[in-house]
């Protein structure tokens, strides 16, 4: 973000103060809080793990291994290794024992791509965790480059019902741990650039299963839009949030929502959740063969 | 926008009803209003002016010949031409008559780009224009494309007192005649392929004295997110208006504006406008020498 160079322990130090004062901005959490880290083997959630335990916070790190083949094994076993070298308790689920079923053998027996049923796995999971060991707050390790895609992939369609919840932190409601993103303003690089400073080592690999080309033509539009003219992303990102204070989103479409039947996870739906929906899908699908 | 293979007749008719139509929507005028119309020589403002005629409008072009050697001749020969065939009365002013200097030797005495002085012209001698005759309303022709171009640019900034301004009408306010864009929902193409049909000639050259670079990358960006995904353009802009008018726009800072001491033309300046500001200042550099 800035163009300063920087020795290691000065680099580090700043890459802490950013995230401490997002966390302190945002009112995300404090000293006392058990804080889980949802981590993928990644750069930016490992490093936002470690500097969060760094900065005196009671840091427990939660997988999902969602039974990728060429993928969830190595970024299984990286993600431990972080754990055992940096002391950092990391909690390992594998989706084909929680759920029944792993990514692939889901994505085969409904006929859709896996990527459509990823992110709604993860969230569902990883919220179950964090409500299960009762912890305040669940952290994932967006980049500021993360959130300005979603934004800019929001704004061209004005979807309003998910630009007014786009904030760095979501509150707790019903059903849901409190959500946060420490690293809403800190960049890929310098994500990159503290793992290598720490000795993190970080999975490098893009998703085997993700072929993504739309949203991935979306991230390149928006970072070309940066080489035009640098800053633009976070000019971008931090106008939207200025901007969003000053709206009255009380005349927008909040839609209804409700535990689920069967598990009590919310849903907008009438009865059950999307994650149990999708097992009962299955289910039937694979009895009739 | 649609992708409907029209012949020449029904073609026409459906760029007539799209303009009507836009028209009707947003209360822009009606049959018994004296319209002008800003025209440059471009395909865009000769499409709509005789797309006004033909829809029964009583239509006045306007054309400020800026004085821009390999441009504003041709332009001003163009529309000319356009107003003898199609008996649509233009009238012709030249800047350098009316202000005192033409486009060139602005940027020459102040040093800086023609283009940071050419839209502020061009929009105080319309108006002016306008006001002189007591014409009801002023239209540019600024297609989707070019809409969907400010909006992008402004919503990459969040400039939050254009994005509040921008629509497709202005009403009349202190000294500013009503604003119209009757092709704010018609693409470049539809008025290229209207003109074909028409047997309108257009001057088909972009400004030799804009390099423009970096409006032109926003634009560029924006056509290859259409390309990616066909319709992006349109979804945009019209979501965009439809999210405006659920927002409360009454928290956002206004400026307050007053009329020129000098011209009466309406100013967030102090006391004087900034054409008027404008001819101050090259008066005290010439007579500086």
């Amino acid at each position: 973000m800035y163009n300063l160079p920087l020795c290691r322990d000065h680099f580090i130090s700043f890459f802490h103060k950013r995230i401490r004062e997002t966390i302190e901005k945002y009112k995300m959490f404090g000293l006392e809080d058990k804080v889980v880290v949802a981590v993928s083997g990644g750069k930016d959630s490992l490093a936002l793990a470690l500097a969060l335990k760094d900065l005196g916070y009671s840091v427990i790190g939660y997988f999902l291994d969602l039974g990728i083949p060429e993928g969830s094994a190595f970024a299984r076993e990286t993600v431990i290794r972080f754990g055992e070298k940096f002391s950092i308790p990391v909690h390992v689920e594998e989706l084909r024992s929680v759920f029944g079923y792993s990514l692939v053998q889901i994505s085969e027996i409904m006929r859709r791509p896996a990527c459509s049923f990823c992110g709604t796995l993860k969230r569902y999971y990883m919220n179950r965790f964090a409500r299960s060991i009762e912890a305040d707050v669940l952290c994932t390790g967006h980049t500021m480059f993360d959130e300005a895609t979603v934004l800019f992939s929001n704004v061209l369609q004005w979807k309003e019902e998910y630009l007014f919840r786009q904030l760095p932190v979501l509150p707790e409601e019903q059903g849901l741990t409190k959500k946060a993103k420490p690293l809403a303003f800190i960049t890929e690089r310098e994500t990159a650039i503290y793992c290598f400073f720490k000795g993190i080592d970080y999975l490098d690999l893009p998703c085997p299963l993700s072929s993504g080309a739309k949203s991935r033509r979306v991230k390149l539009r928006l970072l070309q839009l940066e080489e035009d003219s640098p800053g633009t992303i976070n000019r971008f990102l931090k106008g939207f949030y200025s901007f969003k204070k000053k709206i009255n989103f009380s005349s927008f479409n909040k839609e209804d929502i409700q535990p689920c039947r069967e598990c009590g996870y919310p849903t907008t739906a009438d009865r059950f959740c999307s994650v149990c929906r999708m097992k009962r899908k299955l289910s039937e699908n694979v009895s009739r063969g």
